[in-house]
C-alpha cells in the first residue's frame, strides 16, 4: 500500500551500475536539450527566463521518486506554458513579481489537484478529453504559440491570447520592426528548420548512425544559443534594440510555500484544473507509448501522483506548472534512460547550469529562444485530424472543429472547454436517439434483421423490435414513442417482442419506460415480451422482480419467442 | 406539411354531433374544476387570483387548434406555478403590476422556446430529465408548495422558496396567527382531505356508480369555495383579518404583446427554459398515457408546438405559463372528452365565469384556495422513488436524492438543474468505466465467458478480451490501459483478440485507441485481432480501412478466431 505510492522503492532496490551509466548518458543529453527549452517556455508563459530553469530542478527529482515511467522527461512544456500565460493574464496583473508568485500558486494548485485525483483514482476524468479534441487543441495551440512568438523575431511589442488579437497587434506594430532583431531571429529560425528537416539526411549520407544523427539534430537549439550569444555580444546588438535575457539571479531557487490568498486561489482554480487535465493527458499518452516499446507498464493513477508531486515541487521552488514533454521524453528514451533516476540526474545538470552558466546567458537574444519555440510547436500542427474525423464521424468532426476554432479565436481555456462540452453533448445526443428497428426472420434461419433493409418474414399479430443501444433516461422515451406509435398504427398486432441482444444496461428510468410501454400496450390489449436479455441485465431486472410486472414473457432467444407466439395462429405474410 | 402543424384540420373535418355532446359534457365538468384551481395556482405563482382565469381562456383555445391529445386539459398547474413564483422572485421586483408583466413575458418566452423545439424536433431534450429526477422533483415541489401555502391557512406573513426559508419564516410569525383565518382554513383543509379519501367509498356505499362517485369528489373544491364565501360574507370575517381575494377587474383580459425589454428577457430565459422542459415532460406523459387507453397516439414534437401556442396565447392575454395538468386531464378523459374541442369549450366556460362570476368571488378567502392547493399537491408527494431507486441502482438513487434535497433546501430551479447534471454525470461515469473481462471457452461449446466467474479453457499465447459497452472517448483509454497492462503482465501472450459482440458503436477516439493498442501490442510483438464485429460498426471501420492498420485479422466469431490462432500450437491450460 505504502510502497505503491513510492515506485522508487521498487526499482531503487535493484539499481545497478549498468543502469547508472545508461541513466547518466540520457540525463546529459536531456539536460543539454532542456536548458534552452526551459528558458524559452518560461518566456512563452510570460515569466522571466530563469523561472524555466527553476521548474526543471526539483520537479524532476519529485517525479523520479513518485513517477512510474522510466522514460518520461518532466519539465516546462509548450502547451502548458501557453495555458499558464492565459491563466495569469486572466488575473489582470502587470507586476512581474506578482506574476511569478501567481505562477507558483498555479503550480501548487495543479499539484494538489493531481494528487487528489490520483488518490481518489479519478484519472479516468481525463478521458473526457477525446482524442480528436486533444488533437485539435494541440494543433490550434501550436499556431497560437507560434504567432505569439513572432513578436520576438520581429522585435516589436504585441500581445493577445488568440490569433485575432495577436494578428491585429502584430499588424499595428508593423512600422516598429527592429531590423537587427530580425537579423538574429530569422537566420536562427531558418537554421533550426533546416536542422529538423535537412540535417538528419545529411548526417546519414555522411555515414552517421541513425540514432546519432537523430540525437545530433536535437542539439540545434544549443548551437543557435551559442552562436546568437556570441553575435550579440560581439556586435553589441543589445544596444541596437535586440532584446536579451539580461542578468539572471545567481544561485539556486529559494524554497518557500506559495502565497496563500484565498481569492487568488479561487481565481486560478479553473485554470489549474484545465492545466492538470491537459498536462496529464499529454504526459500519460507519451509515457504509455514509450513503456509499451519495452513491454513495461505505467500506472495512470500513480502517474497523477507523480505529476502532482512534481508540480508541488515546482511551486515551492519558484517554478511554474510542469508536465511530461513529448519531444524530451522521446530523446530520453532513445538515449537509453533505464529508470526514473535519469530525470534526477538531469535535475543535477540543470542545477549546475543555474549555478554556473547563467552569467553566460546575459547576451542571449529572446529572438533565438522564440525561434526554438516556433520550430518546436509548428511540428505539433497537424490539420489532418479534421479530414480524418470528417470521414469517420461528423460528430467527432464538430467537436474537433469547435476546439480548433475556439482555441484559435477565443484562447486555450475556452477552446478546450468548448471541445469537452461539445463532445459530451454530441455523445449524449447520439445515445439519446438510438437506432430502433422492426425486425423479421431471415429465411428459415434463427437470424432476425431490419425489415427495411432485408427481405424477411413477419407475422401480422407479432411486432418484433430491436434497439441497438443500452437503455437509459435519455433514450428510454424514444423507445416508448416508437413502440406505442408502431402498435397504434397496426391494429392487428397482439404481441410486441423487444429483442434485447444489444442492451448492455437498463437504468431506473428505462425500467419505468418499459413498465409504461407494458401498461400502454396492455391498454391496447397487446402483450409485451422480451427476448435475449443479457445475464447482468437480467440479474438487475430480477432484483425488482420486473418479469412479474409485464404482461408477457422473457424468452431466451428471439426465434423461440416468435415460434411460441405464432404457433396458435401462424399467419405469415410476405 | 402544413396540415401537420394544424391537427385541428384533421379531426375538425369529421367532427360529429356525438362528439359535440361528449366534448360539451367534459368541458362543463372541467370548467367547474378549473375555476378554483386557476385562482389558487395564480396565488401560488405570487400573482393576483384573476390572472389564473386569464391563463385558462385563450391558452385552451390555442391548444385545441395545435394540440394532438384529445384528453389533455391545459391551464395553470401547481409545479409550473411554483416555478413561475421562483423565476419572478429572482428578478427582485416587488411591484405587483411589474410581476404580472414579468409573468406574461415568462409565458411568451416559454412559448417561443417550445415552438422552436417543436419545429427543430428537439423534443428529445426533455429526455435528459430522467424518470427518477422528475419523481424526486415533483415530490419535493409538492412539499415546498404545501409549506408555502400554510401561511394563508394560518393568516400570517411568510415567504421563502425552499423549506428552510419557509419554515423559519413561519416560525418567526408564530405569534401573529389569525384565529378567524384558521377557523376558515382548517375545516376547509380537513373537509377536502375527507372528500379525497372518504367521500368516494361513501358514495359507492350509497349505490352511486364508480364514475359518478369519482367525479363528485372532484367537486369538493367548488363546494368549499361556495361555503367559505358565504361564511366570510355572512360573519364579516374579512374585517377580522381573514384575507380575501377582493375585487377582481371585470371583463375579459385585454390582448397585448408582452413587454419587450432585452434585459428582462435575458434574466428570464433560463427560468423559461426550465419551465418549458418541466411543463412539456409533465404534459406529454399524461397525454401519452391517456392516448394509449384509446389506442390513439400523440405526436411529441407537435405537442411542443401545441403547448408553445398555448403559452403565447397566455402571454398576449395577460396570463402566465401553462401546461397540461395531470388531475384535470384525467377528469377530462373520464368525463368523455372526444377531441381537443373540449378544451375550447372549457375556455368558453371560464370566459363566462370571468365575465359574470367575479363579483361573487370578492369574499373568497385565500385560506380556502390554499386548502385546495395543499390537498392537491400532497397527493403528488411520494417518497417511494427513493426506496425503489436504492434497490435498483445507486446511481439513480444519488440523482433522486440530489434533486429532492436540492429542491427542498435550495429551491426548484437549483434542484432540477442539480438532478439533470447529476444524472448526466453519473451516466458518463458509468460508461467511462466499462465492464471488461478476460474470457475463455466454456467446455467444448462456442460460448466464451469471464475467466473470473466460470471454469473455462484458455490458451497460454492467446488473450481473449470482451468489453461490455460501446467504445467512445470516455472509455477508450480504459480499454487501452486494461489490454496493455494484461499483456505486459503475461509475457507468453502472442495474440490478443477483442470480442466486439457488445460494441454498438466506436467513435473516432476509440478508433485511435484501438490503433494505439495495436501499436503498443506490436511493440511487444503481439498481434491484435477483432472478433464478432457488428455490421454497422464494421461498415464504419471499413470507411477508414481500419483492418489494414491492425496487425491481426477480423474474425466472424470468437470460436473461429481462437481455433485459427491456436491450431499451430494448441497448448490448452487448465
Amino acid at each position: 500500500m505504502f510502497k505503491q505510492y513510492f515506485p522508487i522503492l521498487s526499482w531503487g532496490r535493484s539499481y545497478s551500475a549498468r543502469q547508472l551509466t545508461d541513466d547518466s548518458i540520457a540525463a546529459l543529453i536531456v539536460t543539454v536539450m532542456l536548458i534552452p527549452q526551459s528558458l524559452a517556455y518560461a518566456l512563452l508563459a510570460g515569466l522571466p527566463a530563469h523561472i524555466g530553469l527553476y521548474a526543471s530542478i526539483l520537479p524532476l527529482v519529485a517525479y523520479a521518486i513518485f513517477g512510474t515511467s522510466s522514460a518520461l522527461a518532466v519539465g516546462p512544456v509548450a502547451v502548458v506554458s501557453l495555458m499558464t500565460a492565459a491563466a495569469i493574464n486572466n488575473l489582470g496583473i502587470a507586476d512581474p513579481q506578482q506574476m511569478v508568485l501567481a505562477a507558483a500558486v498555479l503550480a501548487g494548485l495543479s499539484g494538489l489537484m493531481l494528487i487528489a485525483m490520483g488518490i481518489l483514482r479519478l484519472g479516468f476524468l481525463a478521458n473526457f478529453l477525446s482524442h480528436p479534441v486533444v488533437a485539435g487543441f494541440i494543433t490550434a495551440s501550436g499556431l497560437v504559440i507560434a504567432l505569439s512568438q513572432l513578436k520576438h523575431i520581429l522585435g516589436v511589442e504585441a500581445s493577445g491570447h488568440n490569433i485575432a488579437e495577436l494578428g491585429l497587434s502584430l499588424w499595428q506594430a508593423r512600422d516598429s520592426i527592429n531590423l537587427p532583431t530580425v537579423a538574429v531571429g530569422l537566420p536562427a529560425l531558418v537554421f533550426l528548420f533546416w536542422v529538423r528537416s535537412g540535417l538528419k539526411p545529411l548526417l546519414l549520407g555522411l555515414g552517421a548512425g541513425d540514432r546519432l544523427a537523430g540525437l545530433a539534430t536535437k542539439l540545434g537549439p544549443v548551437l543557435i544559443i551559442i552562436l546568437t550569444i556570441s553575435a550579440v555580444s560581439f556586435f553589441g546588438l543589445d544596444s541596437k534594440g535586440v532584446a536579451i535575457v539580461g542578468s539572471i539571479p545567481g544561485g539556486l531557487p529559494d524554497l518557500a510555500l506559495p502565497v496563500f490568498n484565498l481569492e487568488l486561489w479561487q481565481q486560478l482554480a479553473g485554470s489549474a484544473f484545465l492545466i492538470s487535465i491537459i498536462g496529464f493527458v499529454e504526459s500519460v499518452s507519451v509515457a504509455q507509448t514509450l513503456a509499451a516499446k519495452r513491454r513495461q507498464r505505467i500506472h495512470p493513477d500513480q502517474e497523477l501522483i507523480g505529476l502532482g508531486a512534481s508540480n508541488i515541487a515546482s511551486s515551492v521552488s519558484g517554478g511554474y506548472p510542469v508536465t511530461g514533454g513529448f519531444a524530451r521524453s522521446v530523446v530520453n528514451f532513445d538515449a537509453g534512460a533505464a529508470t526514473p533516476a535519469a530525470g534526477a540526474f538531469s535535475a543535477i545538470g540543470i542545477a549546475l547550469a543555474t549555478l554556473y552558466l547563467t552569467p553566460f546567458l546575459f547576451f542571449l537574444p529572446k529572438a533565438a529562444l522564440s525561434a526554438t519555440i516556433i520550430v518546436a510547436v509548428l511540428s505539433l500542427v497537424d490539420f489532418s485530424v479534421l479530414k480524418r474525423s470528417w470521414i469517420y464521424s461528423k460528430a467527432d468532426f464538430i467537436a474537433v472543429f469547435l476546439t480548433l476554432s475556439g482555441t484559435l479565436l477565443m484562447g486555450v481555456e475556452i477552446g478546450v472547454t468548448l471541445g469537452v462540452v461539445a463532445s459530451i453533448f454530441l455523445y449524449l445526443l447520439k445515445t439519446a436517439r438510438p437506432h430502433i428497428a422492426v425486425v423479421g426472420q431471415v429465411g428459415d434461419s434463427e437470424h432476425f434483421r431490419n425489415v427495411l433493409r432485408h427481405k424477411v418474414k413477419t407475422w401480422k399479430h407479432i411486432l418484433s423490435i430491436r434497439v441497438d443501444q443500452s437503455l437509459y433516461f435519455a433514450n428510454a422515451r424514444a423507445l416508448e414513442d416508437f413502440i406505442t406509435a408502431q402498435t397504434a398504427d397496426q391494429p392487428s398486432v397482439k404481441h410486441v417482442i423487444l429483442q434485447c441482444s444489444a442492451i448492455n444496461e437498463i437504468d431506473a428510468s428505462a425500467i419505468e419506460s418499459l413498465e409504461a410501454i407494458n401498461d400502454k400496450l396492455a391498454a391496447m390489449n397487446v402483450t409485451f415480451h422480451l427476448s435475449e436479455v443479457k445475464g447482468p441485465v437480467m440479474d438487475r431486472l430480477n432484483r425488482i422482480s420486473f418479469t412479474s410486472h409485464i404482461s408477457g414473457e422473457v424468452f431466451l432467444s428471439h426465434i423461440q419467442a416468435v415460434t411460441t407466439l405464432s404457433t396458435s395462429r401462424v399467419k405469415a405474410k410476405k
